[in-house]
């Protein structure tokens, strides 16, 4: 099929109603008003203790991108029938505003921001869509990914599920994500190429095949790739495979290294154990066993727990596609607007589903280290005028459950959020991918075990300042009253 | 991050061992073979019925572009040690081979080959990953779509999911493919321009929030938009946004078309009963009620049944994601190969898994359709060298349980693969998107309701013929014969 708009802007990669929306405010001259959003979610996903933040990379390219191209002011005006007028402002529109946000691999947790962005009205909500898509799908990959890594310890972990992701970016991004929680490479190509991600791989059945014979293809596999490992599967593990790849291995001696068998089907405790049996009575003590097929953190749980001499772990579809629940449901919520005084106001929405219900003002996020034993106490929003350092005792309280609370003493408050763009200017370094995965390792050692188990994880507090609270309640109430005061 | 290799190519978009294999045979000057590889899926997801098929316009892009860019070269060099001889005839490579697939919009069902790849060994194998890749997740979402669809019967239904989909590919694409299975629109500005999906859309709670009053927000929407959408549960729907757009959309009489409320939040049965009394007691009996919030088949079947009254369906995550499964396992396995002298010879994969064994030779894929009812009473698979349509009766049997069998008469055998690429050459002209839907729709009418439903289906006969099945049964033999000569 001809396209008829060939080029292919990311600013129209939105919902049509930001659109509509910025044309309301451009219509009213609103759309210059300064707004502050927040980007948060409500929930964590796997009913798991704590996410892992991802996607700012990604962000920061769009946002630098950020323009409407020739073709999509046609299609707007030749399909959407959008007017001149309108047109000519988004032919100005780009993103000038401040954008806030934790670090790529900072730990995340429940309705609290991850991201910030301070801009003109119409500029904040054109690009909505687009760090929703973003966050929502890069967190919950790392999310999922760290579990994983959890159970397996300080064995390998490898990402292979290009083929089974949501389709071309979600594959390299995905990947990317799941190296941020500690997974040690990517099968995608294309990934290790954007990222420096480390790539890996060996062969699949349809070689045996080509070759109708496991003997004859381990040999001329093994002819430009030293470092062998062999796919056993094809036709019958213990009985062909495991034998053949010891047999070529001998054979071979010491012009190759016998790095590793892979099992991609059958019982993998029952085969590993055999196999590692096997590997052993021949000598290759250090030859590896890899596993793969449709693994994640429950069933690499119940492999170890089995005895299954498996070395490392190759992980596709659970993890690339967060299987078990593959959306995270993160929202980007008004939270302050200039008024005609040019006085920022706080804004709310309402919900009779209460967790809806967002938290107004202008906030900041802090982690409140206990100095003691280095480990995270919990999380405390407060509004952007107080200093949580500067309190002797911290009083925190649950954000629902107001009657719990606690109060921390020598404590550090680290503010997690970084300035990215200021007035539209970019102005953080992004570190190296090698640097964003260590920096999730750091953080997660900051963590209890009890957050960080994979089943039944205790929950991680997150509390509002009592100015927040304060702050959030009275809003509530007067806008109970307008809608009291209409129906009375 | 500066990135060392700038330019994307998409070749790279594999996995390593594709180009592990590649060299395998390039050294051993097999990569000129001829080899085909089938592209099918072993099980429907979701528990469902039938598939369609999407995937095929992407697919094509893909090939069309395919080469390995400079930068692509320069990365599998410098970080990943390919050698010059290798890498010199990378750079050559070309899909020059032969695609027959079905078209887009095609019902399939498990364990048929959607798609086959006549081609050099080599270049079949290389696009293995991406064409997985894309297959897996179009046809996942079009036959996700097409469950939600068949349960909103006549209903309009929208495609809400961009923030939620797995990345901005799977956004578009996504949507896309929904639209294939019966979806009317998308809220994706970028998907409508890439594709020609009609785009739809209104507004945001923090339209409301940033006027911090409903009457207010919907008025000023209304001065750009004539076609009127109002969302009503920012603070309160039926004690504020229902009245309220009730109010201004009589302030505005004939100057607007008060098109439908949208209800995002709460119980979507009773507000819309509610809200339809009120719209209906003003007389703004044709406005309709729009829906959304996490809905999919189940959700919408349930809001039927309790009399909901809503009118249009905006669904999101659980399409774009197919949520509760959201991977579709189709495998793309090697089917036959050019032996030394030139003729195709037969290849399998044996696995301890049954359902795991692949069907050899060249094969095509035939819908009998009785010729009395217009009813397709089942798929068949052929080899290459069989007429179905020569048959007067046609046995069709069970591929596993093969004792069950019927004969069919009167019917018509329609192969269901097009040639798509023949040695390099395009030659398939892509349908309008709107074709595409439209024979997508015919197809399900070749479908019994039986095979349709969304809960506890009847499972749609896909058949072997008998030649095809002794070869497979042969090949198994034989492979047998050789594990058991390696162990005697």
């Amino acid at each position: 099929m001809t396209k008829k708009y060939q080029d292919d802007g990311l600013a129209l990669h939105t919902d049509l109603y930001q659109i509509n929306m910025a044309e309301t405010y451009w219509e009213d001259n609103m759309h210059n008003k300064r707004a502050v959003f927040e980007l948060y979610f409500r929930k964590l996903p796997f009913e798991t203790g704590y996410g892992i933040f991802a996607g700012l990379e990604r962000i920061i390219e769009f946002i630098q991108e950020y323009r409407f191209t020739d073709s999509d002011l046609a299609y707007l005006r030749e399909e959407l029938g959008y007017e001149e007028d309108f047109l000519a402002y988004l032919q100005t529109v780009r993103f000038n505003g401040t954008i806030r946000a934790m670090k790529e691999g900072e730990l995340v947790f429940a309705n609290e921001p991850i991201l910030q962005v301070e801009a003109s009205l119409a500029e904040a909500q054109l690009i909505e869509t687009a760090l929703l898509n973003i966050v929502n799908y890069q967190t919950l990959i790392a999310t999922k990914a760290a579990r994983i890594k959890q159970v397996a310890g300080e064995q390998t972990v490898m990402e292979f599920g290009t083929r089974r992701a949501h389709e071309f970016d979600a594959a390299v991004w995905g990947t990317r994500a799941a190296y941020i929680a500690g997974f040690s490479a990517t099968s995608n190509v294309r990934a290790g190429k954007m990222f420096g991600i480390p790539v890996d791989g060996t062969h699949a059945h349809s070689m045996v095949q080509a070759y109708k014979d496991e003997y004859k293809a381990f040999h001329k596999y093994a002819r430009r790739h030293k470092e062998c490992t062999f796919l056993v599967d094809t036709y019958d593990t213990l009985r062909s495979g495991v034998p053949i790849a010891i047999q070529v291995a001998q054979e071979l001696g010491e012009s190759i290294n016998f790095n590793a068998i892979r099992l991609d089907s059958g019982d993998l405790a029952y085969l590993s154990k055999e196999a590692r049996k096997m590997l052993d009575k021949a000598g290759f003590r250090k030859t590896k066993i890899v596993a793969s097929n449709d693994l994640d953190e429950k069933t690499i749980m119940n492999l170890k727990a089995q005895g299954a001499k498996i070395d490392a772990w190759g992980v596709g579809t659970k993890v690339i596609t967060a299987f078990d629940q593959p959306a995270l449901g993160a929202v980007y919520k008004l939270v302050a607007i200039e008024d005609d005084n040019g006085n920022m106001v706080d804004t709310i929405k309402i919900s009779g589903n209460p967790e809806k219900v967002t938290t107004p003002g202008l906030k900041r996020v802090y982690r409140i280290v206990n100095k003691v034993n280095n480990r995270a106490e919990g999380d405390y929003i407060a509004m952007m005028d107080e200093n949580p350092q500067a309190e002797e005792k911290l009083k925190m309280f649950h954000p629902t459950h107001t009657f719990i609370s606690k109060f921390v003493t020598n404590f550090e408050a680290i503010e997690l959020h970084q300035d990215i763009f200021v007035e539209g200017e970019l102005v953080y370094v992004s570190p190296t991918i090698q640097e964003i995965q260590a920096f999730a390792e750091n953080n997660l050692n900051l963590l209890w075990d009890e957050y960080k188990r994979t089943l039944n994880p205790e929950q991680y507090p997150v509390d509002l300042s009592q100015k927040c609270w304060d702050n959030k309640m009275r809003n509530i109430r007067e806008e109970q009253e307008k809608v009291q005061k209409l129906n009375s």
